[in-house]
């Protein structure tokens, strides 16, 4: 370990810096607001035989699931977002056998099977900065806080064993500002495009704002609304759900940071 | 057989009354042009076996290969783009044995086999109509013609067995216009996006216009640009060529026509 760095030490740093104070052990918190402006991805691995199908799933919640890489089976190299080794590059990984979460681990080489495919998927942490960046306040995300995640009443579109519940992420939105909001995630499909539900959150089925399936629990404004994306949670519940006998996935909050700009991904520049 | 049709009885109706024309054989050409405004889409369907890297292929190479619709091993019936049986919907299909292309049908029924993964993947076919409808001209379109493909020196980001080269289709626009098709053809990225190439062919290694790798030849300006996108032919290409021991695609040209509208795929209303 070289030193113990703060969350303020890595906001303004490449994302090559942030996976490397993982691998070193020199930081140990949360990737959000990290590296701001590169993008964010969640990691699902499943064995070979379940690939195809979690593949398909994905393809069906493409709102919630967009797959920016695909690591063959075996192979621990990220190619396309940076040059990285997926099996510690991240600041905490979850281990499941049949569906329980078995362990908690910041690195996961002596767990790596050669039967693995790793998906890469695209996350909403990508634009925060962004969106802060074009005058869009989040004042929890400039806070540091990890923005919540909630389980709707609505399911996924299903393939093959993989079905369970669309998850939504939420951020709270000047009124003046939701247009724009909506404007400017729209051109970001790689990061969920824009919102699925604007306002009332019995519209999904959320009882309470303040109890979030995963993040922080949220400063709750009256004069703002609450607005919701797909989230890459989705996929990450379906995986679990179908109890495949072996999963690897990140820890809700420890994203992988990829090389390449969030406006980079924009489809109109 | 209710009577011959031809391509001006198909213009102006549903993709079902086109897929209804083709199975029960009133209609034998091809579909540029046909049920105006609705989305079109290549069809490759190869062994479970293969279709983990060829769904990865596909993702590498996200530009020419947008997957609309995944069906699962075995199921022939597409659900999310129409309700239609995949094996009977379509003009003609190709069947491909190590890669050598054994038969044209109109069918595929009697080779259908339960291991079969069929991707359905986005043709600019589908936004043609949508382009002159926003007063961009397409003079050979509007005649009826076949957008000419054409194989590049480019390669495409191989994933497995899946390898070869970047295909794309052309059409010639005016000058004053070519913002413009850049601007609505960026919102569809479900149909290949924006341009990859404006002007001199020979940049992607097209040293005769006249010469295309599939449909027909095209009618050239000398005061137009000819204008390049990524074409779902690059997955057909590769699945080909890697000899996968059986396929089936749909002929060049003829397209499975969706009941979903190209102007609802768009990312940015």
């Amino acid at each position: 370990m070289t030193g113990v760095k703060t969350k303020e030490d890595l906001v303004d740093v490449t994302p090559h810096e942030v996976r490397a104070a993982y691998a070193e052990g020199a930081y140990a918190g949360d990737t959000w607001g990290l590296a701001s402006g590169f993008l964010q991805t969640a990691v699902v691995s499943v064995p070979r035989d379940a690939a195809l199908d979690f593949f398909t799933f994905c393809q069906r919640n493409v709102l919630s699931c967009p797959v920016l890489e695909v690591l063959e089976a075996g192979e621990a190299k990220v190619r396309y977002l940076a040059d990285a080794d997926i099996r510690n590059s991240l600041g905490r990984y979850r281990i499941f056998r049949d569906g329980q979460c078995v362990e908690e681990r910041d690195e996961v080489t002596s767990w790596w099977r050669q039967d693995l495919v790793t998906f890469l998927i695209g996350c909403t942490g990508s634009f925060e900065p962004y969106l802060m960046s074009r005058g869009i306040d989040l004042p929890d995300a400039r806070q540091g806080l990890v923005t919540p995640v909630y389980k709707t009443d609505r399911d996924a579109v299903a393939a093959g064993v993989f079905r369970g519940p669309l998850a939504v992420s939420m951020r709270q939105i000047d009124p003046a500002l939701i247009s724009r909001v909506v404007q400017i995630t729209s051109r970001f499909p790689a990061f969920h495009g824009p919102p699925v539900h604007v306002g009332d959150p019995t519209g999904l089925g959320i009882t309470d704002l303040e109890l979030p399936y995963a993040g922080d629990v949220p400063s709750l404004r009256d004069d703002w609304l609450p607005v919701f994306w797909a989230c890459s949670v989705t996929p990450q519940l379906a995986a679990v759900d179908s109890r495949v006998p072996f999963l690897i996935s990140n820890a809700p909050g420890f994203m992988f940071l990829g090389d390449l700009r969030t406006e980079d991904m924009s489809v109109l520049a």
